[in-house]
């Protein structure tokens, strides 16, 4: 059983997945590179991954077969189980309880060999279906306080597989990067009562030197602050706290706003490698206390971190990033690419 | 001239450092190895550094010349520059000011081809002097709010040069990381009226799993919730605060610690890239308010970050590590190398 532990002094939570056990000697060779003759997110390969949770098969196929488009499966190395209780306890100065959580793999396509920014505005509406149709189900168990997913595109970023994919993680405790992001929106919004994220919004599309991208209903821009060189955020435009309450006939315009942007990411910077995460509103919301505006001080986002520089000392000793590449830099280059 | 960036929904700063400026074609070529050939680092070659801001002659040598065992140069490529003042200003929603501070390079011996854990404890203790005496001049120039000592070991934790070399960062503002272990360790102090890491010390001490190596006056060991394999602490057994008052004939009992530590570490993994980091007490301490009782709540001490995993959306979404090995399995490996 995994197990979710505090660091004391931070209160950073941090998950020890003995499932995953590694021994020093693990570290010594890389795992094995995957390719299309054994990966078992293929099309065909159904039985090699644990029984589907969820699949769109528009022509009716029967579970666990060929011929779905979308399908959604249990991670076989899980960070987080899903059955269990999370038994907290404290042990001297620390805390732990059982990583109890689910960790999904949503398997964007039967096709090894394509990648999500080449696949139709359909085919990744229907992928961006998946996603809130996973965050509604699993929303609903009320061990979950949070449901990130996520994107590791390339083995730099954390890719086990090169097969085209996205994952979902639920954990029992909100996570650290999100509270300070919902503290944040909320703190601003107390004292302006307008959502911070709208507020960027307005003064990114007025100075327009960091805009990569636009369409009908969202923007994507290199944000103010960037961590990262090309760092991309997209935002709908239009106040809107949680992904999964996002109106579905609005998907296309948000594959349309992804694909253009990945492929503008990829052809600038030679398909680098890249997370994408999305952030949308917490599950639980008190009455009172920390959440209580949240309905309008949140906004969901998609923030995308091409993996082009190493994180060093000091950005671990400081949280501080150090970014070569002033993002009006970025976004103008990024502008000009033609697809 | 860099700039900082202030996140305006996290509040965390960033460095948009112009005098590094990459554009789109440097990603995609890795720069050069370096070698031994042209390393401005090695002694012989002074003229290639900008002049040394402080040098180690036992044999009297002449500034900028050979002979030297520990040097100190301002890092060529600076992430945050000496000159100036830091012009703090408001752009709608976005903070901003001059990205100015320290940035130095601590060059720890001549010999281009050791390590600092096959240096002899004399020599590891030379540099820890080294660093006392920076973070002691350092800390005179108010513009100055924190110090942070790094090293990085390898081209996957960052290092650009081979050369054994520590870096030193002085930032205008208190790093939010950094904020956040003084507010942890506050809060702690503030319920119990003990230092919290003392009570980690005392409780590691006792269980004894997690110790790696324990000397006179120092212990390592692997953190409860470690957030990397492999992870290592170092702290001194009794109370202290700042490093740059922590008394300089201890140095040696603290090199014998830092070479144990880490030749335990390279042996047991295959000499693995790593990063580590020195916290110690923040320069300004306020009379009233946030740090008064800093003096008694904050505890030096070194982290060691072996570079064995990576980071991927998750950890990038939530701030929330996943760690394949336990801890206490971590510290049985490593007690049990034999050196």
């Amino acid at each position: 059983m995994p197990e979710l532990r505090k660091d004391p002094i931070l209160g950073r939570w941090v998950i020890i997945s003995t499932e995953r056990a590694q021994r020093p000697k693990d570290f010594f060779t890389s795992p094995e590179k995957s390719d299309a003759k054994n990966c078992p997110f293929c099309g065909g390969r159904e039985g090699m991954t644990p029984p589907e949770i969820f699949a769109v098969r528009s022509n009716g196929s029967r579970p666990n077969s060929p011929g779905w488009e979308v399908r959604v499966v249990p991670n076989k190395f899980p960070a987080l189980r899903i059955e269990g209780d999370l038994d907290k306890q404290g042990r001297g100065v620390y805390d732990r309880m059982n990583g109890i959580g689910a960790h999904e793999v949503i398997i964007e396509t039967p096709d090894h060999t394509t990648c999500i920014e080449m696949q139709s505005r359909e085919s990744v509406a229907q992928i961006l279906e998946v996603y809130k149709l996973r965050l509604l189900d699993l929303s609903r168990d009320m061990r979950f306080k949070y449901i990130l997913i996520f994107r590791n595109e390339g083995r730099a970023a954390g890719a086990s597989l090169s097969h085209p994919h996205s994952q979902l993680i639920a954990t029992p405790v909100t996570p650290k990067r999100v509270k300070e992001e919902l503290t944040g929106a909320m703190e601003y919004f107390n004292y302006k009562d307008r959502c911070i994220y709208c507020d960027i919004l307005r003064q990114e599309m007025e100075e327009h030197t960091r805009i990569v991208y636009e369409n009908e209903q969202f923007v994507s821009f290199c944000p103010f602050a960037s961590r990262f060189p090309f760092e991309i955020w997209v935002l709908p435009k239009k106040h809107h706290v949680d992904f999964h309450n996002f109106p579905s006939n609005e998907f296309p315009i948000l594959a349309d706003m992804m694909i253009v942007t990945l492929r503008k990411l990829g052809k600038a910077l030679g398909h680098p490698q890249y997370n994408y995460i999305l952030h949308t509103g917490p599950l639980r919301r008190p009455r009172k206390g920390y959440w209580t505006t949240i309905e309008q001080d949140f906004h969901w986002h998609i923030e995308i971190m091409p993996r082009l520089t190493q994180i060093a000392g000091f950005e671990w000793g400081t949280g501080f990033y150090i970014n070569p590449t002033a993002p009006e830099e970025a976004a103008k280059y990024l502008r000009q690419v033609d697809l």
